[in-house]
């Protein structure tokens, strides 16, 4: 690869024979990633059943190939010299262990069988949620939440089944966490949001939102406002799918995808396909930015949902909603789309601004976003505990909506089945949302202390966005996956999770103006 | 599947926990065909020697697989139960044999040298043509005969050494079959042309060739004629590449690309891009028409080169370059690109049919191209037996073409250079072309005695050309590779690879207008 002549990072003789070892591991889950990205933009239709053979194949491989003698007797090598091993041999081990842990915990025929149910249940689901009937999902919610109760056993936890499930998606994140980071921002989040809508200086709707726009030229500004983030295209792409998404596929191959969403018949509300982009820009910088000397090695990806998101949000909502990065890319939307030429920078920023209680997560703003996310950890704790059965769920999650945001949905599709996610067994996964959100503020903070304010670099253009990137990969970035989520956030900003600058930063942007 | 509930085609026990052992290497293989066509059409730049590594690493561990206990102890006993299986059982154990045998055979420090060998050789080569120097690419080419010739030690023969390779590319082809192939065509084909460039009916050169159309407009146009030929979009796809190529990723996901050349700056010349889809286009409807029972098994692929080579030449150049065929395709060419408009079909099918003695294979007409295979043919096994050294290859190249065809390279990049074959380790590849046109004639042949002459089956359009596809399916696309390239033309045709049928189809449509 490209690392010229820099020392290796894992260099240690133990740790490098591991690591080639494990590589079949990698080849396997490169192959897999390059799979689902095309499942997802260019497969052809019919090909889908042939295609999830070929990946439950591989899956069942690369466990086999984890799990063998060879790896595990190098492993126990590596670890009992980790006093002799860099911050980022010592990252191999712990993933690698940690890897090996769940996989072994988890019993073949239960991974099978939960897949198995899954895979049905996310195409009942999507019949449900055409139809708005949540009973024709009731049966595989209701077994999805006995396997998931399940895999909480056979994975081990402290306290409450949920930690085992968080600790799945976000290693070390605890309901203690999660509750101490919604408590904080929940109530603030009303009182932001009930100053807002009583002010009126950001709109509840926008005529933008109804103009049509070319989508090939749509395309254009997406390409232009990547390459003012300085997007590498030599080692990434852009596609087109269903639903954005990001997929590393190599250190030298990661790739979003983003949309132009049609209403009645045309493309309209440009900001949804731009701020895909900036968002799935996020993601992609993170994985870019991991030091390329960690190539092909098990720290070679982030690995935190959590953090993740914390990169996708820094980038779509504290810097692209931003007043100085609207004005920076107004020029690059006038001369493509067009259609923002008559309105001001300031027009174009309330429009990217808006803010509205509304029943869909994934449309919901910076201000309602996280209360969407709270109503689905408490729903989730108590499905996991047992003290909420599947069949309230509709009704209760009506009932939260109303007294979360004085909205109630007129049915199902528009409420309780909204989100795939349940459909796929991922139970737990919600709350990496919102503590992206918490940690992205965290993480502007702590920039600021170093680089100034944000709008100042921002309103510097590529220079100020380069000065940004260098930070965010020095701080975050460049590990990988060697630290754990929690030591990330303690070496980039000096502190634990702290929710108190996402609320700080709501304020400054919504309230104290 | 979609396979409805027709009964299975492999339901002995044995061979049926035989494919099932073997799954993996077919995932593997699955896998490996995406990232290939990835590799080819939308991969980032930069990603090459990372998706290099994981390619290396996947046919490892399949060869791994494909070798282990497991595999080869129910192989053993499936061949004991040879006498109870039917036709496509018995191919799978043929294949799987066949497969294990020349995986045995080869040890694996050979292999690996010889992958590191024309790794290496391939991106010299690319340099030696771009500078046009030879001797740059000597040393590499040397190398390569001596391990061309190590391998056919390796791999066993009767007679000459070049039978071994000849093997490895087409199942059972020997230098007998070669040159009685040779001796009937280069003869007649010489005096073909002659009789072509005396009288004068089919240009050497066409205005067309320099007209400029427009990119777009000509995919649209391959689109089209891709649906009047039936192209199964929701099971293929059309992309673009350097060079046009075919993948089967899958039994419901087959690709082909095309090319739109440019010459002087502007796409130029549209019938190269017209038939390059043609040419893919019968590559893949082989594929495509294998029967769906045989899906993730070893029979599931057409594997014979040289059938595959007649099927993609029988559409590109027996149906594709015919008068009618012409009249079917102008009015899409009239309403898309719009250059034609102006021409008749008569003046369209010249264009098409430009036969003119010249240097460059892939360039080359049906008339002439032959020839250049021949010369190939020719040199490779004197360098195999030893009778040829590589530096003397540019000289006997020089002259031979000068002989055959009364043309003379002025420079090796359009002479010995030319190819990329070599370059890659494949020598005993290129007489499979050649073979490839002469069973398309054949077939052509035997297809009329059952459905009546061409001409009037593709005057009829979509619907002769649905006969003629049926035809072919139950005739060769069906059996995928559980027949041996010879037995699937004895049954087809009723006979022997027979030459005298190509000459035929060349006297009827260049001597006997």
């Amino acid at each position: 690869m490209n690392v010229g002549d820099r020392e290796p990072l894992i260099r240690d003789p133990v740790v490098v024979k591991l690591v080639e070892v494990w590589r079949p591991v990698w080849a396997l889950s490169y192959a897999s990633s390059l799979l689902g990205w095309d499942a997802r933009t260019y497969m052809p239709r019919k090909a889908a059943p042939e295609r999830g053979v070929a990946r439950a194949e591989l899956s069942v491989l690369s466990r086999r190939l984890l799990l063998s003698r060879e790896v595990k007797a190098l492993l126990e090598v590596a670890e009992k010299r980790v006093e002799l091993l860099n911050l980022y041999e010592a990252g191999v081990v712990r993933v690698l262990r940690r890897e090996i842990d769940i996989s072994e915990k988890l019993p073949e025929d239960f991974v099978y069988n939960f897949n198995k149910l899954v895979e049905e249940a996310a195409s009942v689901w999507e019949q449900a949620k055409a139809k708005s009937d949540f009973k024709m999902f009731q049966p595989y919610l209701e077994k999805i939440v006995e396997m998931a109760r399940k895999e909480a056993e056979y994975l081990g936890y402290e306290g409450h089944p949920y930690n085992a499930l968080l600790d799945l998606y976000e290693e070390g994140l605890r309901i203690d966490d999660v509750d101490n980071m919604f408590n904080t921002i929940i109530p603030e989040s009303k009182k932001v949001l009930e100053k807002v809508l009583s002010e009126g200086y950001y709109p509840q709707k926008h005529e933008l939102e109804r103009r049509e726009y070319d989508k090939e030229k749509m395309r254009e500004a997406n390409v232009k406002i990547l390459n003012l983030l300085g997007y590498p295209w030599e080692r990434a792409r852009m596609d087109v799918s269903a639903h954005p998404f990001t997929t590393k596929i190599g250190m030298y191959d990661v790739r979003i995808t983003t949309w132009y969403p049609e209403i009645d018949g045309a493309p309209r509300d440009f900001k949804r396909s731009l701020y895909a982009v900036i968002h799935e820009f996020g993601h992609a910088l993170y994985e870019l930015q991991v030091d390329e000397r960690l190539a092909m090695t098990p720290v070679a990806s982030a690995n935190s949902l959590g953090i993740h998101e914390s990169q996708s949000r820094f980038w779509e909502n504290i810097v692209g909603r931003s007043m100085e990065f609207t004005g920076l890319i107004k020029p690059i939307l006038d001369e493509t789309i067009g259609i923002t030429k008559e309105y001001t920078v300031e027009e174009l920023y309330k429009y990217f601004n808006i803010v509205t209680p509304s029943l869909i997560r994934v449309e919901a703003d910076e201000v309602t976003y996280n209360m969407h996310i709270y109503l689905r950890y408490v729903i989730e704790k108590k499905l996991i505990e047992g003290s909420l059965s599947v069949s309230e769920l509709p009704q209760v999650w009506n009932d939260m909506m109303e007294e979360l945001l004085g909205v109630r949905p007129k049915n199902d599709r528009e409420g309780v089945l909204q989100d795939v996610h349940w459909s796929l067994g991922s139970i737990g996964y919600f709350p990496t949302y919102s503590l992206g959100n918490v940690v992205s503020a965290q993480v502007k903070a702590a920039l600021e202390k170093d680089l100034g304010e944000l709008p100042d670099l921002i309103s510097r253009g590529e220079e100020g966005i380069v000065e940004i990137k260098n930070w965010l990969r020095e701080k975050i970035h460049k590990y990988g996956s060697t630290l754990k989520p929690r030591d990330i956030v303690k070496r980039a900003t000096g502190e634990e999770y702290n929710p108190k600058y996402f609320v700080e930063y709501l304020y400054k942007k919504y309230v104290r103006r």
